[in-house]
């Protein structure tokens, strides 16, 4: 069900959030149920806040200099149902629910589609032919 | 099975990757199999071509400013499945089986273990009482 549904913020955990010099944090976006990573984007302190409240992932746009909320021309919202964030508090993990067709501006359903090799061949997976 | 096997580099797809200001590209690590996300590092282009080559992740460390070979102390190796890059290619995602304790230096699993909010309620789960 595609509810949107603010988070009760943990203040301390969000201020213990290290932003870079540019104020600035990454934030991987994961699907719920599938575990496919979607996209990774950048999230200000105001960003991040909106985020929480609103229950929908709000980005900092470092091209355009503006907050960009996802979805908010495409369709393609995110409604997140967990945020954490990492041991040294410097890169955050939404787990959200993807509404529309995906979370790529192509139009994917995945931002990464494209491989950097060819993987090492499949090993045999016959059935009990070996160990 | 623990194989560490190179990657056929796709030398078009690499030469692709674009590197910021300090010449490095965000990477995340997310496990085969369970498809958790474990942690976000940094590579810089001889961490990324030494990772493809050897088939381990091979990481910059902006504290320590020196190349770090996953495990190479903790044993907690990362052995690469797949290489992917993104739309923009500006963020690369590394599918690996995971070695040793874990991915963080924490000895915990995944780097993200910690939450900014408490979740939504769950949805009433109960079979078949609702639509």
């Amino acid at each position: 069900m595609a509810t949107v549904t603010p988070l009760m913020a943990d203040g301390q955990a969000v201020s213990s959030v290290r932003f870079d010099e540019r104020g600035l944090v990454p934030t991987i976006v994961q699907e719920d149920g599938t575990g496919d990573v979607l996209m990774m984007a950048w999230m200000n302190a105001e960003s991040l806040r909106e985020t929480l409240e609103t229950g929908r992932t709000v980005f900092w746009s470092r091209s355009r200099q503006e907050l960009w909320r996802k979805g908010d021309t495409s369709g393609d919202r995110q409604l997140v149902r967990r945020a954490m964030y990492d041991c040294d508090g410097d890169t955050l993990l939404f787990v959200v629910e993807q509404v529309g067709r995906g979370a790529c501006h192509t139009g994917a359903h995945s931002c990464f589609t494209r491989f950097l090799g060819t993987p090492p061949a499949a090993p045999d997976n016959g059935e009990d032919d070996h160990e």
